[in-house]
């Protein structure tokens, strides 16, 4: 397979990093459009994990020893990096946590479940992620707080005018995708973050599908939280990041207890460390949090504005062909700058889970199904989406290769 | 170094396995007594996950392209795998957490928040780790349970007649480690679930300390919920394990919101998913379970009960140098059944940071702190004790060296 070359990026030598990338099912070789659930993983990323194991390996929080000394610092080092890549004020604003789901869990409980109260309201958007979703509604629940959501307009993009309604003075906090996993949306989280501000309400951005397509920077968009994960940006499983402000993680109590959180415990009781150890109780991801300060080397190397040009070309490209095809709906903006490197689709009259099977058969893997945005598909008329999401390595060809698959399903399916 | 071979083990050939174990500082071979905070890691469960990430890289939850399939089959089959390896009754029993201590803080949030109320008496023991002890502490205050400690008696064991007085018919659960990570205590853990049992009230094994170095059948013993972590088992960071009684876990409330453990979402609420998934929002440590699994098959291709023998071996065997020393203030048990695999000590008249940190100019890896049981300490009557713990590729020579290095830690500060 020959690679076209986007923005200066040499796609065949990146390739070249993804083994995965060469498997074959029944002689065919892999098309990997399935990035916005999980991205794949460098050889660098790899090897930095298997060398820490190998050379590195112990347990963190300053042990006296020589390989702990080693492990601390590395452990430490890398939220210093992350601190770095979006640009937090240091590593006490970076919390290692296992997903971004659970990042959204910590500020819910920590924050949302002492300081929510009857009369507050949770604001967020019809693209909420399941993560986000179910979770204020829960908390709301039992707080006694309403949950009300900015719709989405028919260009799948929020309606502003009912974000500036729902961002009243009862807002307590405002909870929104940075880029939507299922529309592609790229949304204004500056000016969400800069209407919860006027309203003293706090904001949290979910960046799981920002940070790793696109440069992001924190303290710009003034998010108080924001949350993202390490394998969906060329990174390992088991870890996330939370970034908080520190005066708000400072003021907040934890939410899980354990060792390494701790400053003094009695029987009676126990007081709290320092920033952002308070926030990670028990051994931490020590081998996921050096493979995630690879993957920030190995995305810096080849630039943070270049990957966004070529995700972004990708993504315009697939669904010009799409729409081209003149029996596929699509899903949320044309492509351009308001457009993530994703689109999800459905073929006229053939249901995801058999469009997406289909396109198995030809080993071009998508996913099938409601992306964790339920409520979403239900406003969309729709049960379930194909989606197919893109990242550094892929191609123009991959994308004519999807497309080519939907005759197959058309056959099948007439 | 020539290495004994106990039990039919053969050391030299399990050393092998762990490159790091050739480190050298200041051209001396690192002796790594730190097993108890963390196991290394042998070069089979380092390349499954490198396998993995080569190979087989997908986000789980039953995706329908090939690589999706392959991902959920590796990561529910680890389930399996762990149910068969503590002999629970099947994959819905086991839910995979982020270590040890997030599987204390899911129990006492799903089930501690919601059931437990003033009157109510959550009993722990004086040698639990932090991981419980501030966890049911603080989950008390929110409830208005009260939390009672079952007495360490002069030899570092349970007393069995207090633990008597305080299970009784107020008591709701019963918290306890099953070896403990200070005293090296092996306490009679069916005994305790027997007596909450008698009284109505459930049991909560923290097992951080024993699956990694002895057989455990967690339905023999009859726990309701029993937690312990990859990373202790020669196994990776960022994955723990929580198993719970199926009937349990179904009655109980999720803790953790989000994507993968629900059913149906709408605006207006949610509905969970089945088992263990309810308790696993958000892409789970995936990696991270297949290195688990490739320790579960390396640590059974050696055995449990050799490597049980083995280590009380070494702990017999160290207690008894230390022992001999004469200044040396050795915790907890003797040698033999009711000491797992490791040591806590003090030289008399030496700082246990002191002391650690001249083990280390001899490159002896040990631990100084409290070891995460503040209290315990407190009740000990001294801030901090050095710890020595074994795994299965430790020697008595290793051992030998430790003991050497106190006659330097005697002569700088006598």
């Amino acid at each position: 397979m020959s690679h076209q070359n986007f923005e200066g990026l040499d796609v065949e030598s990146i390739r070249a990093e993804f083994p995965i990338l060469e498997r074959e099912f029944d002689g065919q070789q892999v098309v990997y459009l399935d990035n916005a659930a999980t991205t794949q993983t460098p050889d660098p990323v790899v090897d930095a994990m298997s060398e820490y194991y190998r050379r590195h390996n112990a347990n963190v929080h300053r042990g006296i020893h020589h390989l702990s000394q080693e492990a601390s610092e590395r452990y430490e080092g890398a939220h210093d990096r992350v601190a770095e890549f979006v640009n937090a004020d240091g590593r006490e604003e970076i919390i290692f946590t296992k997903n971004t789901t659970e990042g959204e869990n910590l500020i819910a409980y920590a924050w949302g479940l002492n300081e929510l109260e009857a009369g507050d309201r949770v604001v967020l958007t019809e693209m909420e992620h399941h993560a986000s979703l179910v979770t204020w509604q829960q908390i709301a629940k039992q707080t006694g707080a309403e949950v009300e959501y900015i719709r989405v307009d028919d260009t799948g993009r929020l309606d502003m005018d009912h974000a500036r309604e729902l961002i009243d003075d009862d807002a307590a906090i405002v909870s929104a995708v940075h880029v939507s996993n299922t529309l592609g949306t790229v949304n204004p989280v500056s000016e969400l973050t800069d209407l919860a501000h006027e309203h003293d309400a706090l904001s949290f951005i979910d960046g799981a599908q920002a940070v790793p397509n696109r440069p992001v920077d924190v303290s710009e968009i003034d998010a108080d939280f924001y949350a993202f994960s390490g394998h969906k940006m060329a990174g390992p499983t088991g870890i996330g990041v939370l970034y908080g402000k520190r005066d708000l993680l400072e003021e907040m109590e934890p939410y899980l207890y354990g060792g390494g959180m701790i400053r003094k415990v009695t029987f009676e009781d126990s007081t709290w460390g320092d920033l952002p150890w308070k926030f990670e109780p028990g051994t931490p991801p020590i081998a996921e949090a050096v493979g995630l300060e690879a993957a920030i080397d190995w995305l810096e190397g080849i630039g943070m504005e270049r990957i966004q040009a070529h995700e972004e070309e990708l993504a315009a490209y697939a669904y010009d062909r799409l729409e081209a095809e003149g029996d596929v709906e699509i899903y949320g903006p044309e492509g351009g700058p308001d457009r993530g490197g994703l689109v999800s689709f459905n073929l006229e009259g053939v249901h995801a889970h058999d469009l997406t099977s289909i396109m198995n058969d030809h080993t071009v893997a998508v996913r099938a199904g409601d992306h964790c945005t339920q409520p979403l598909h239900d406003k969309l008329g729709v049960p379930a989406s194909t989606r197919a999401s893109f990242y550094v390595y892929n191609t123009r060809e991959e994308i004519d290769e999807l497309v080519a698959a939907l005759d197959d399903a058309r056959q099948l399916f007439a």
